[in-house]
């Protein structure tokens, strides 16, 4: 286990909408800020241009990129040379405790599969997201897409290990699992929530039950489960939500004279308003269920979302957060509250 | 076929979380804007008191009522004498052209089909609601929480009939279909969606592909299809979203004096915006595939939604919803476009 301060950090320069650009200048906030030591990987002819100021920063070159659009699990394997691929390496040989990309989400999730392997007992990696709160909080949510058809076991062990991320990551001490449905009553759903609903109640988390859409932000759980299918499309619709409402103010509010002042004097607050709700504060969060840390960041990741997605890559490091899930698979107890440290688990190495 | 002067229009007074009070008021405010002639449907005792002064409105007693968490088909087996059963009846015996409620949806679900019947190869009704676009238009969104449960084959009938209420009463010549989807492409949405998508291309609808959450306020579509789950949980993170943000920016401009100046004079446009987007504007939307007109308000309705629904209601009766939809079930190529008046449809009478 390595301490907080030499955590080593890979960082894919080729995935995101504003690669390389973006994804260098965010490693070097990050560098700034969290001191963490960081390795950029990229095509050399695109990203040492970038590097040359910045002596600090470590270069690994890659020889192809991934694409977005190109099928996850093919280009993995036919790309061998690839940023994706050359950061997973890293991280299996022990040369980087975690990675991050902004890239391919469906290729970081198979790169990490086949070069870094599942943890004991996870049938399927998941990715979640934590949102704010009204209160200034935060809640973990998964999954967030990459699972997209999922049945009532997978959803139980989703709650499980976002368990472990609410309690190791976020500081909850006995973290309330919630099931994301069309009502909170025991009853609704459909056949998939209804079934998960039984088999969480015996799955040894804090389980309070369905929890509707808008509940998310008021905090009342600390952990929301969903299929990878309804997540994303949930997510996306408070997401776009938000968008589209600052849109229509900020287009129709400065027609009037009296719009336009109040406009002037109320911008600085409702940036600030904003900036609460903005989804690159929290620029990533780990794939749970890989046998290392591995962070999935937002495709139109800028340079400040890159630098919070390896501040969270830093804390799953510093808080054990793999051993942590392995734990809590291997020992459906563990869930329930804080428990001693693990020092030899079988995946700590 | 009635004509607009004389459609006759039943309303329980005893659904929804202002019943019967502003029930009655929305009543009569629907009556003064619409011309309908108007049959308040409730206990006695509850409702006469406030019809006195209303000597225009007509009154038929119940005996009972459906409350909102009675299970849908017991109680409207169990309680013959209820509202919203009378409704229905007074519906099947051709005393009314239409019926309204903010009861128990699935209730009012029950009653219509064990009572009124379901058109000729409706396998389930569906429920839809209006959604507002950003550019001031209109989008028709399908199953909103009826149908929790669905296959393929029922999200294509769910298309055909969102087509001919898009075609019928939202004006659309040939109204674009679209599939809730958690991207765009055609491979993207778990395997409900990508079975659907594949027949909705022959569904003989304007099938233009999936679309995400956000994209639904574009315009971009005018029917967007979904299963009732899924519809429900997007509707109400949608809903619950910009509740939220107002929430938030009431609270938190005001704490600084030029906060409070500018709340002070942008507060009346802010108020006109958030009206284009209240569901109270389009205060409830009729059950597809019912042999007959039964729109179900939203159960929080205030006296101007239960006016909206009423008016949504003659809509469907004057734009011969019901016959349109029997006719496009019955004959694929008619959602194609416009088509002749069937003057003897097996279900207009």
């Amino acid at each position: 286990m390595t301490t907080a301060g030499t955590v080593r950090i890979a960082v894919d320069a080729m995935g995101g909408d504003r690669a390389p650009g973006a994804i260098v200048e965010g490693v070097i906030e990050a560098r700034k800020a969290y001191g963490a030591r960081m390795v950029v990987v990229g095509l050399p002819e695109a990203v040492q241009p970038l590097l040359r100021n910045h002596p600090g920063l470590d270069f690994v070159g890659a020889s192809e990129v991934i694409e977005v659009d190109d099928p996850p699990l093919e280009s993995v394997r036919a790309k061998r040379g690839a940023s994706i691929n050359v950061c997973a390496r890293l991280a299996r040989q022990g040369d980087v405790d975690a990675w991050v990309s902004a890239g391919n989400s469906g290729a970081v999730m198979a790169a990490a599969l086949l070069l870094q392997g599942r943890l004991r007992g996870v049938e399927r990696p998941a990715l979640g997201a934590v949102f704010p709160t009204l209160a200034g909080g935060a809640v973990y949510y998964l999954d967030v897409g990459i699972n997209v058809d999922c049945g009532p076991a997978l959803l139980c062990q989703f709650a499980r290990m976002g368990a472990v991320y609410a309690r190791e990551i976020l500081g909850r001490d006995r973290p309330r699992i919630a099931l994301l449905s069309n009502g909170s009553e025991p009853g609704k759903g459909d056949w998939l929530r209804r079934e998960a609903y039984a088999r969480l109640q015996q799955t040894g988390v804090n389980f309070i039950g369905n929890i509707e859409g808008p509940e998310i932000f008021t905090g009342k759980a600390d952990v929301v489960v969903t299929d990878g299918f309804l997540g994303n499309v949930a997510a996306k619709m408070a997401e776009g939500t938000a968008e589209f409402l600052f849109q229509v103010l900020r287009e129709e509010i400065p027609r009037t004279w009296t719009g336009k002042l109040a406009g002037l004097l109320v911008r600085p607050r409702v940036q600030q308003i904003r900036a609460r709700f903005d989804w690159r504060e929290h620029g990533g969060a780990p794939l749970l269920g890989i046998n290392g840390v591995v962070v999935v960041a937002h495709g139109r990741s800028d340079a400040h979302a890159i630098a919070s997605a390896i501040r969270a890559a830093r804390d799953a490091v510093t808080g054990a957060l793999v051993a942590r899930i392995q734990d809590s698979l291997l020992d459906q107890s563990t869930t329930e509250g804080p428990r001693a440290t693990q020092e030899n688990s079988p995946v700590s190495q």
